[in-house]
């Protein structure tokens, strides 16, 4: 609640839940203050059939949710034995004999006697399944792969056990080169003609515009057909701005792309410092690929790893047109791969001057044929113009490996 | 909420209102569906003296918050002229003269005629500023930078001009290599000692676990002071364990210590692909200090640009101490630096062998009298894997710097 940590667990779980038909339709965040865990218990199980927990299951003083847990389900403590051997076993594992530590995490082997245990099989803290008057409530620890971990095995599955489920369907549109409202105003006939039952999101990122059709009904089959037919008709408007017709990320379209022409990549990075190679080896098996980057931050390395010309920085600068053409080719044949991607541009907030302000960028994509320059000017701060330059690379490199195949 | 948007705006707010003394207590996220709105408005007016809305003010069809909130608050909707020159101006400048459009992104330049209006200075949408009861709503763009924008510019001074508060400090240990509960455990005489207007928070992340002490009280300078010396008693029990005394990341302190030292820095990445050069990166002004990265995600490039030996590859692999080792003085030569970093591992989920599980990683940092290596395992997914490597690779790069200045 003071922003140290920005919670990723929700939106995952609001994703894994909407796949079984589960709709989150609010979303709380309180301290770990008794009062405020027990009105939330209180407000959330009359909103809700599904009450779903995360967090305050630590071994630290001000972890408080598993006694407040307990005396709001008029419960008492005993200890679990699956989960006292499972912290042993980590305890183990790990060398960690300390015998007063041992005591500490030994009591997160502590459950309510009135709820289901959930085992965490990553971790020391178990979660707990309750049930009151018909309604679930579930407390797993904040920590996301154990939390991931007891959703997947258990919480999921018991879920679609005890409550009939509507059917959720989704398709997802990802778009490049064009604003929300632009986009907006090219499908607005469509989205005006769409039934009830149908809801289209749009998810501006990083410069590219996500459109999400969602639609759901208790059959399953014939939502699939309506979404299937729906869609369609959405990608016929709009064939020059798809990126690809799924909820992937552009690195991993790169990479399906790539594979499927049976081609391989390399990036020379400056401005981006890395973020792009990082983008591309976040999937995995990127390394059938992805042969690496040379990230040239200083103009020494862009002249003696990439053997830029010293009279090109001297004159044009780093900064420049003839640059990027350079690094792109130069990196090819240095990490000998089929496709290149060069960038260098200036981030922010230091190092603008009047004619080469914060936020030009150039970018080079090459094969063995062709190189491909474009010049961008971005004006955020400093991790959205590498985020900015990142995508817009891989979208130029998407569009010179899509033009050779066609 | 399906999740396909991580909330980052939330930790930035909580920081920032913090920091003028405003305690976040309670976060609520709900659809854009005008029944939620209105009842979320309802019960967060009831609870708190500051109600602040973000999202819901694009122009597309889905975005219904700035009509609920005139409705509300019983206005209605006039143009505001200078946002309206705002939203020309921005057209103007990226060329997009298309009448439709225009029409649609003119509209965002109405507001309720009974609210302030808060211009938007780096988008289209203005935030608005109502007053009910004693109470105070504003709501602002989704769009972080814009957002951002703001409340800084606006929103955060004002509600210093219009609220007395209490001062909130915080002082900030961040440590590494020990775990919660053995933190916990050693200093457990000195948390249960603290007094009621004093708080201590665990936040573990990457590996590492940060401390946070707050206090709170009416008068600034007697707070401070308290802080200052429970900050003092607090390090004095774990200095062994402390990184650094302030709220920065590792990244951000390696730049500092290279920076002190006049030295520079150089990374080659196999499994980390890229992401520790990131990391460096991110931080302004690091081209002061590092040079760039060479990621080998192939073992030919390990061998062509970092010439590791081909035997060493063929007979104990790209994962093992010989291969870091060589990679992290060859890269420290070919890039001229002072100090340099290398890391290869296997971060799953495929990859993986009896002798080389996934999470085996090999660290190796360097200077020029110096080579260490460390072997790790991890055990948890592929980001987290990556991320967990880059943390100690810059850990061990931390103790390496320090000792040389011992």
């Amino acid at each position: 609640m003071i922003g140290q940590v920005v919670d990723t667990n929700s939106a995952w779980m609001a994703q894994e839940l909407n796949r079984i038909g589960v709709w989150m339709h609010h979303r709380v965040a309180i301290g770990d203050v008794k009062e405020e865990i027990v009105r939330a218990l209180e407000e959330e199980g009359k909103r809700s059939h599904i009450v779903l927990i995360t967090g305050g299951l630590g071994p630290t003083a001000d972890d408080i949710t598993k006694p407040v847990l307990n005396e709001y389900f008029g419960g008492k403590l005993v200890v679990n034995e699956e989960a006292l051997e499972r912290v042993k076993a980590i305890f183990k594992r790990i060398n960690m004999p300390e015998i007063a530590m041992l005591e500490r995490n030994l009591k997160q082997a502590e459950v309510p006697d009135v709820c289901t245990v959930i085992q965490n099989a990553k971790g020391t803290a178990p979660g707990m399944w309750f049930e009151k008057d018909g309604k679930v409530f579930v407390s797993m620890p904040g920590v996301p792969f154990e939390m991931k971990g007891m959703m997947t095995d258990y919480v999921l599955p018991h879920l679609q056990q005890q409550f009939t489920m509507p059917h959720i369907g989704h398709r997802t549109l990802l778009t490049a080169g064009i604003g929300e409202s632009a986009l907006a105003e090219r499908i607005k006939d469509f989205e005006a003609a769409l039934p009830d039952h149908f809801k289209l999101a749009y998810l501006p990122n990083f410069g590219m515009v996500r459109l999400r059709l969602t639609a759901n009904g208790a059959v399953a089959t014939q939502i699939e057909q309506e979404l299937d037919i729906q869609f369609s008709a959405l990608q016929a408007i709009i064939p020059d701005v798809t990126v690809v017709n799924e909820d992937i990320p552009m690195e991993e379209l790169i990479g399906r792309l790539l594979l499927q022409k049976n081609a391989t990549l390399a990036t020379a990075e400056s401005c981006t410092g890395g973020y792009i190679a990082h983008l591309l080896t976040s999937i995995a098996g990127s390394s059938d690929y992805f042969n690496g980057s040379v990230v040239s931050y200083s103009n020494r390395v862009k002249q003696e790893v990439l053997h830029v010309n010293k009279e090109t920085l001297d004159t044009v600068g780093a900064v420049s047109e003839d640059t990027v053409k350079q690094m792109v080719t130069q990196v090819r044949q240095l990490l000998h791969t089929d496709y290149a991607i060069a960038v260098s541009g200036i981030m922010g907030p230091g190092g603008g001057t009047p004619d080469k302000p914060v936020g030009l960028v150039w970018i080079a994509v090459a094969n063995a044929k062709q190189v491909v320059t474009k010049q961008f000017n971005f004006r955020f701060d400093r991790m959205r113009n590498i985020q900015l330059t990142a995508t817009n690379a891989l979208n130029l490199l998407r569009l010179l490996i899509v033009d050779n195949q066609s």
